[in-house]
């Protein structure tokens, strides 16, 4: 038999709801977009997604080795992508899921493990579209300037997605209009847009 | 805000590398389509993908429940589809992957612990493309048989996928052309269109 020898990558999307693409009624989300286009340039990706609704950088701490372990075994070229952080702001009985002190310690534990095992990238937490919560803004952009600094003490490549899909109008209109938080289809594609141009990203398929 | 109430259903997939798409140049695989297709009627699915490649009935009874938990909290409309079992029956240094009394151990210890939790579908294995091992058509149809009889006995609808896709030449030719085993988005199309034609499927999205 003549089989095709594309180049294969196994590649873990560890995160939140965004990263499951909740609210996108094809089913892509931005990872499963991203993914489709890397096949299209002549890859052969195997595709885990691992984002689970409502998951704080504490759930995924506990569980996201154990889970990528069975995915990525060491014969095969395997890498993960983190995203997570806008779950740990939220408010819930007077006080944030997540200390925010807390949220950069799972943070580093979780990349500074990862890094030993796989190429890993982080991207940090989306705008979130309601604004019932006027702190909510800074509590976030706060956060993602601590995982920038975590990353790059560890040298992984960041992405800082907040300040572009802030101005998009298309993934807080979609948000606002669907449940208040996840965009639909067009705002999936804005973010698999943001992170397909960004050369950490690239650098992974050339 | 106007938020969308569309009928809300998180989906567990919970299998083997045809589960998790392989191959599909478009991530979606069957699971992602029927999905989408369910999307278009007016559902809001939260998709969970837990394929994983290689994975066998074994590999499956270790991890499903704890997966599964995190991902389906009690509090929302949780519902899990399993579909495994070629993996087991691929010989290895001169034995097959599983016992064949294991798989069914295995199958009927998921199942009956997964219905006492969530509506549970199961579909089972797809034919093998290469002809290597001429056996092996015999052992997968022998445990396809021994799966529809503990389904049978749990009151779990059950899917044999194996004759039909047999006849599809799409599957076969296109897992030829790929890796032998894994057809690209012709094929998951036409594994999505049997589960789509499926009663217990559509039962759930009426």
């Amino acid at each position: 038999m003549n089989f095709l020898h594309l180049p294969e990558v196994r590649i873990c999307f560890v995160g939140d709801s965004f990263v499951n693409g909740t609210g996108d009624p094809e089913c892509l989300g931005w990872t499963g977009r991203i993914c489709t286009n890397a096949n299209k340039k002549g890859y052969d990706i195997t595709y885990y997604n691992l984002g689970i609704r409502r998951n704080t950088s504490t759930d995924i701490e506990k569980r996201w080795l154990q889970e990528v372990l069975l995915r990525l075994p060491k014969e095969h070229p395997g890498r993960v992508v983190f995203s997570f952080g806008l779950n740990d702001t939220t408010v819930e009985n007077g006080k944030t899921r997540v200390d925010f002190i807390d949220s950069i310690r799972n943070a580093r534990k979780i990349l500074s493990e990862a890094k030993q095992l796989y190429p890993v990238l982080m991207i940090g937490p989306a705008p979130y579209a309601e604004q019932e919560d006027p702190q909510r803004k800074k509590r976030t952009t706060d956060l993602s300037k601590q995982f920038a600094l975590i990353c790059e003490e560890l040298h992984i490549p960041y992405l800082d997605v907040f300040p572009i899909l802030e101005k998009s109008n298309i993934w807080i209109d979609e948000a606002r209009a669907n449940d208040g938080a996840h965009p639909r289809a067009g705002g999936y594609t804005e973010f698999a847009r943001i992170v397909e141009n960004w050369d950490a990203w690239l650098n992974w398929f050339r």
